[in-house]
């Protein structure tokens, strides 16, 4: 299965290197100089100013946004590109809340990623009427969801344990109480089939930067279901989410549709290279990368639990509850993963005790995740983790 | 004079071009390239994750900030780099409201980007607490600063006509009725020498793919006054702004420094080449550009008043008073503009009648600028700006 998604030549994967953090930073479309020679030379150096006409900068936001939507099930027209997912985040939850006045209470759970908690407490500081981020564990949501419930804000996957929220349910669940639901695609978009428009959520927010490969830094987007862009007001109105940008007003009207949502001028170089890397997935289906996924996962989780029994599995066992990483429980983790990161196999931990390894059949085969198995049995019955280079802990993302 | 400051070669200005809209884009760097490289090669390519701290990503936001700092006055740890400046704008005037909780006004100036009032705008609505974004004439900020003001927020240079507020005056003047000041640095920051440490201004926030050169939607920057970081509450809580970003804790615990100002992920790509730009200022002093700036502004007007009588003069005749740009009014300013660029000269249009020129003068000399006016001239006595081809409008940035 793997075998039909696999292009590894397409990336530049270093020598000697196993790739298992994609789900933190993709590696390299080979595609991308190309490009970015483009961009750089052609664009900005040549035609300068007159690129956001020539070179359709202005309409990148949309048109990359467009190019994304097959792959979380969305329409054309109804994603825009830029800023950070932090900022999105706060854009979709600003929105979402001034459509639920009367109502206080924003639930989302510890599984998510902290960046979005944040954010919500920080908007709800701002807005200064009494809201509460209720923060529950990941199995209490559903029953949690009441008449009190402004918006319920999930992350699908769960950025350590690779648990996977089930999008429809806690949507309709959501809906079925009058609540506005936003779901964080991070983990999801480019890993797993995702149905904005059959989950029916009201937004989706995710990054770029991970399986999509966009590079370091890539744009982030925001998808509103079409039907309440119009009621949805952004907290962060930028002129380029006017309805008439060049002319200068000093009033803000929205534009009509999910143009609104965009805030400054966009990262027009990042957004180009986003671009790009998206071309890799014109040809591929999402069914056949998550099957993929779940064979090369399925592999790695029994070759770990045969060779590595000081290992726990920290992720679901069960495929179809999971995203499109494993993780496993150890005590010694960030010196086990720094020793394993310097034999050439490349996860990465999440404090206290996660190591995390990512799947992304785009560039990984099965050779790749035995060989990160042995290499980490390795680094165990050695015990090579005691080595004290490997315990002093640095900024790790 | 401009001799001094004039580094022609180390741009990529295309052969045949004057090019004054640097105000708007500046043009590539020639030393980008090669930064490029490595950015994409060596640390995205071949890092990969790891360059978060083996090639100083992490750090970047606040290092470039650094290499900034001396171009507005700065105090090295006092700026951070990232998201637009919209987004920067919001998180300024966010902190600076709750740092007034009993004042209600914010005053700003009709020629004021329309963004920042937007955003203001959106800030307001979002805290819904009844503050009020008063727009004056630009002549009357200073005398309508009063108990009531929470904060004055102007952009020192106007975008249209170049007028040049006097930075220390109104500091000096909102500060002693209690008000918040935060200075918009968009047409600033590597057109003129600013002082902020001088002004002694709270906040002050600025783009870098104008006169900086940093590409286009190149990341903004926030400065905030070193004594008064600790009471400035981010309204955007991103992850990168907490105390302990690698915790991964649920509750937000702002950085104690100028760190709490970051948001999300940053563009490290955009952020690499906006570093690479600003090593060109390394031995340029803003006292020297700015003369040349004037020396060539000067000729460019008595070129242009001499050679084109039907334009008028809509920049403050008084360098003093003045950016780095020249605007002219004319009521056919597109079409005249559109004919002029088709010529190879370069500046841009703002509506209604504004005719925009830039002054850079490390990639402009005075054969450039006299050259400019000629055509222009050209175009005027032609009326080559009748040709229907350059009636119509598009997207002009």
């Amino acid at each position: 299965m793997s075998a039909k998604v696999t292009r590894k030549h397409l990336f530049h994967v270093p020598e000697g290197l196993i790739y298992l953090d994609g789900n933190s930073l993709g590696p390299l479309p080979r595609s991308i100089k190309t490009r970015l020679d483009a961009v750089i030379d052609g664009e900005w150096g040549q035609l300068l100013i007159r690129a956001w006409n020539d070179a359709g900068w202005y309409e990148q936001p949309r048109r990359v946004g467009d190019r994304l939507a097959r792959l979380i099930g969305a329409a054309a027209g109804s994603i825009v590109v830029g800023d950070t997912l932090s900022i999105q985040l706060y854009q979709a939850l600003a929105a979402a809340l001034s459509m639920r006045p009367g109502r206080g209470i924003v639930l989302s759970d510890s599984g998510n990623f902290p960046s979005d908690l944040y954010m919500a407490q920080g908007l709800i500081e701002t807005l200064g009427r009494g809201h509460e981020l209720r923060v529950l564990a990941p199995g209490e949501i559903a029953g949690a969801i009441d008449e009190n419930t402004a918006a319920v804000m999930l992350t699908e996957v769960d950025y350590r344990s690779g648990r996977r929220h089930d999008m429809r349910d806690i949507t309709r669940r959501a809906q079925a109480a009058g609540a506005v639901m936003i779901w964080d695609l991070a983990h999801s978009a480019g890993a797993l089939p995702v149905d904005v428009t059959g989950a029916n959520c009201e937004f989706a927010v995710g990054c770029t930067y991970k399986y999509l490969n966009g590079g370091p830094g890539a744009p982030a987007f925001i998808y509103v279901r079409p039907d309440i862009v119009e009621q949805a007001a952004p907290a962060l109105r930028g002129w380029m989410g006017h309805a008439a940008p060049f002319a200068f007003e000093v009033g803000y009207r929205p534009a009509p549709d999910i143009e609104r949502m965009r805030i400054g001028t966009p990262a027009v170089i990042q957004m180009s290279l986003l671009e790009e890397a998206l071309k890799l997935w014109d040809d591929i289906s999402m069914a056949q990368v998550h099957a993929a996924s779940i064979e090369l996962s399925q592999r790695f989780i029994a070759e770990i639990e045969a060779r590595c029994p000081a290992l726990e599995l920290a992720s679901p066992r069960d495929p179809a509850r999971r995203g499109s990483q494993v993780s496993f429980r150890f005590e010694q983790g960030y010196a086990a993963m720094q020793a394993l990161i310097a034999r050439g196999v490349i996860g990465d931990f999440r404090a206290p005790d996660i190591m995390r390894f990512g799947i992304a059949p785009l560039y990984l085969d099965t050779d790749d995740v035995v060989q990160a198995a042995a290499t980490l049995q390795q680094v165990l019955e050695q015990e090579l983790w005691r080595n004290p280079a490997y315990q002093s802990t640095g900024v790790v993302t």
